[in-house]
């Protein structure tokens, strides 16, 4: 289904190598001035082609607004924006030949044959471009009421940044609560080419990445996003909490393996009394002394940065020599993936992670009656 | 929102100490016999106040179902059951108190202090009794189509049990391969009080629950789960991936922190030559040489058993000292939660992560449509 | 699809000779006190078994609310109230003596003949009893915003009272303008047992109706119902109109065969220059001369009344004999069809339509962030 | 909203004078080719310009296809077509002198004054291209089961055109049964320029609609729409019925104020003897001997030809002089309408109401499990 959302509808679609791809964002609030050169910004954050990290596949990733935005400001409907695609090389593509680790095999199954199998076609990772559009355009919408997002490389292979940090940020003796994570360092972290808290690991990943590629084959990694500023009590109880929401995009997007909030998974191995964030008054206002739980309790936020993790695999495609069959002879077959493909995909990932982080917010926030 | 779903459209409702919590099911497809039995047998499962390891708060969860059911047999209209609460002790509960680490205050904010906040209300989890009385139905239907669904607790605190293989199974010399996951092994582990692989873990396990019980404290841990049987093709790429649609549901049950697919986390230090699924012809059939996608790809069931694993956070609700805020008089308080609450949720929620399983199954096979 | 709504969720559930009826109604908002008289009241409205004019099948339809309220008031969480059936005789009821204009023939098809067939099952217009009590809960929450919902019987048989006035209300003369429908209007109707704006002809349409059933027939009718004082800007463009979400919900009230706004059919034959409700500034507000439109442009509201008409078929159970089939033996039989049956479904039918409406605005409102 | 459908979902966007209209198809089933020339010869029965019955405003109405269709084929992934819009005027309207009638004040209101108000934005009837588009997309498709939809129409102004017959159809004398409406009717009425049923009403009609245009008015009218072929089976009970999710789609479409089923608002006036269709075996299959309920009984399709009319009111804009008021200085003023306007939308209306039907039964289609 290419439908996601209740109060901010987003309907996506198109292939890799189709004429366009693009989306259909209903349910926008009218009135917002829309910055261009802040779309363009965050499309070249994900755009390919850029930097022998990325696929050589050049792509500039103009966005055309077909509807929705009128005198340079959203009115309310439905807004369309549609990328054209340009760079294509289909000859590189075949359909019988199915690369392990890609989605060849299901969409051949799914449709039956009849599925566009250039370049993935509508299972491509570049369908996250009209996703990261969006984004771009709610992020606007949200800097106004002073909420940001920013994520940062986690780990690329086995290399790991530090974490954000989830321990204890109030002193009991100075009074004085300090939160790790600011709308200053998330915003600093959008501006990077590469975003790692600890500038030290940068040149460590990225030969971590140049090296897997010189050996035709790829890596993966994890990416940890944060929000700053969103209000408390957004999400519902059971099938429409934040995570539920959030994790229904992020699985969306090509190459996602896992998710968690807070200290996640880490916090299956620790007792109540270490997990359980202190509540106190701090001048007539409710706040917590640690943000283990990542700002989520019961499915709603509760006014601490929300906090997840999103691990994605390595490329499926990559130069390597692998088992495979081929459909057209019903043969067993060796496959050296051609084509033009990220050998690590998570640097170009990071704006698509949070753009959907924003687009849950939003949905959301419209939920909760904010102003429209 | 309380609803779930697009072909089977689950709506929950209820709260811990009102008269009743319950579930309609509708989308089911019409002729199905349903075994009480079955049911029931999967209710006690989940059902408190069966052993040490558990909250005393005695349940027998007996369902009534009010509709859909004629004959015995499903007739295709929405099925509504529901569970009547019995055994409350409400007076245990403050509505100003807050319990750290629990829904009490984001419950207070969105509903403006008008939640039942007895027993944690509408967020408490039992609510997940109503939709394990939901998988009970559906696993009925998904096991005359040979599906199997089993789940085993991987981790309690620290302490870890062996994990599903998903590693090599097949073998070019003999030709043969062998999937380490079958029908008996799940069908195996939902008859186990407490599911392990590795039966040493159990004692262990226990007695760190016990521990924690005894220093008024609670533990998390891991479950990890998979389905044996379920047909290539189900899922949509997008938004509607399989990933998308089970974490969104497991997402809704009350405590968890993370989900993973296949390897998971672990695949982002993996390289894509190791990551890929190798496919290979095994008498005319595309089969996998490994399983480290967990039985997805590009958001799509590719006929291999489906796997993943969810992290669970220790119950918030502890008998331990902790700081927190009393809404009543605006001032800082101390804690020590009274009421009767589970040392550790995960025993209890082994069926219910299976149950959810079931559901996203059904919902999307029916989405392919399945006879119905 | 037992599902309706976008912001106000309905689930409905039952059958009619099934152990009970009910609805769960999610995205209510908290802080309402919920008054059962005034519930009991409409669900007396629509019960049977009150006059000579309905079916003997008495059902006190006294609701049990499981969930949703605590401390009499709404907590924000699902709402499920249930109905247990008590007077049924299904021995009148026969699987395979299909009754002619009933939904016998395609819930035997749709249900491969699994369905409950006993009273037309989950096809019976019993099951607007549970749409009543959603309407009864939700009309109280719109009374405290001064919006009122009547209606009144426009026709039965071929008897008709006379209409809302849609004309000219306005006097250029005297500057004065009468809105012909208002609150106190709309609350006198509901009040009525046999609802008409004309009196007189209120013991003929009662004859009409008896005199039908005394030759074992039965006769149709029409509807007509209006809001006041509900908000303008309600409801979307195209798929969620006002008019789209309110008939999709009249069609699904059994026996319902045509709806229209406003002028309606009539419109068809009026010229632009008639049919358009002049706009004016009356002490700074805009106002309309007439309300042609029935309170809708565009889908949205106008401010003026809302105003339509439901076609409401004669019952399709009627004891004269008629041809049909009979699925056991394969062979044509005459049906004379018995079992305890409305000879017409109208006066029932009001409140039901009321109801209806009052949904669809609440659903609307809180679409557009009224306050919750 | 701009969505649309369970199955079938379509996501509609644009603006009347913007850069482009148009829609994404999402679950059309892979492998169906699309023919172009049928597609053009849809859009041409909808689009301006061709005769004096319509607005002079020239629209070409070429669609692109921008994704879901490979090889000419239908790939499964989601369908967008685009329409640039090219003759626009947009000089011919004013933001703040109101048109009567129209969806001018209710986008200002909803909007905040933030709409595209040129030539009616997003409400004008403009949008109705994409959804044929969208209807000749799915009707290739339905032809291919033989599944034939046409319509005619049935009045202009109070001009009227003979109706389908809903009459008794089988004779038992001679024990056969003719079915009134056949699937060579229903093409032949596609392919006239001015469907009519009684040519005879053609020339007249026409005149009803030059005469109103010379005196710079308009006039409303009546279609009338059946299908044939589709199965028996089709809808859902309750808030999914084909009458609901019809009529849902038919409100959407600018300018309807009315829609009914078989013998729709007659059926108030019928008795239950009457208006029941009489079932007999035919050859060991059931048939009904009349369609007086319009091929739905339940909510459900009966296998007969489903019937229905709807009403469109007079063009709001006319070039009459009217009241209305001056958003920019608070006065009364009068206007009238410039702007190229239809004097009467009904002969281009008769394809989109074709097409609503055509999306209908395929989004009901897939529900009910068709081969996909």
């Amino acid at each position: 289904m290419n439908i996601w959302g209740r109060n901010l509808r987003l309907s996506i679609f198109g292939e890799s190598h189709g004429e366009a791809i693009g989306i259909v964002m209903d349910g926008l609030p009218p009135g917002f001035p829309m910055d261009m050169d802040y779309v363009n910004f965050h499309m070249a954050r994900r755009a390919p082609g850029q930097s022998e990290l990325t696929t050589p596949r050049k792509e500039s990733d103009q966005v055309e607004i077909l509807s929705g935005v009128f005198n340079g400001v959203t009115t309310g409907a439905p807004l369309c924006g549609i990328i054209r695609n340009k760079n294509t090389r289909s000859e590189d593509y075949n359909r019988d030949l199915l690369r392990p680790g890609s989605a060849d095999l299901v969409a051949h199954i799914k449709y039956k044959g009849y599925n566009d199998y250039r370049g993935g076609g509508h299972f491509s990772g570049r369908l996250t471009a009209p996703l990261t559009f969006a984004g771009s355009i709610v992020r606007q919408i949200l800097e106004k009421e002073d909420i940001c997002i920013g994520a940062h490389i986690l780990q690329i292979g086995t290399c790991r940044d530090i974490s954000f940090s989830l321990g204890e940020t109030f002193s009991e003796e100075t009074g004085e609560s300090s939160m790790s994570i600011d709308a200053e360092q998330l915003k600093a972290l959008t501006s990077m080419d590469f975003p790692v808290l600890d500038k030290a690991r940068e040149e460590e990943m990225k030969n971590v990445i140049l090296h897997a590629a010189k050996e035709k084959d790829s890596v993966g990694g994890i990416i940890e996003c944060a929000s700053w500023g969103q209000p408390a009590g957004l999400g519902s109880p059971f099938f429409d909490s934040m995570e539920s929401s959030l994790s229904s995009m992020i699985f969306s997007i090509p190459g996602t393996k896992g998710i968690e909030f807070g200290e996640g998974f880490r916090m299956a191995g620790m007792r109540g009394s270490e997990a359980n964030d202190p509540l106190f008054y701090d001048e007539g206002k409710i706040r917590m002394g640690s943000n283990h739980s990542g700002g989520i309790n019961g499915g709603i936020t509760n006014g601490m940065p929300i906090l997840f993790r999103v691990a994605f695999r390595p490329t499926a495609s990559i130069g390597k020599e692998q088992d495979t069959v081929d459909l057209s002879t019903g043969e067993n077959k060796k496959i050296m993936v051609t084509g033009r493909h990220d050998p690590c995909i998570v640097p170009r990932a990071v704006v698509v992670v949070e753009s959907a982080l924003a687009l849950c917010l939003m949905d959301h926030m419209l939920e909760a009656g904010w102003k429209r």
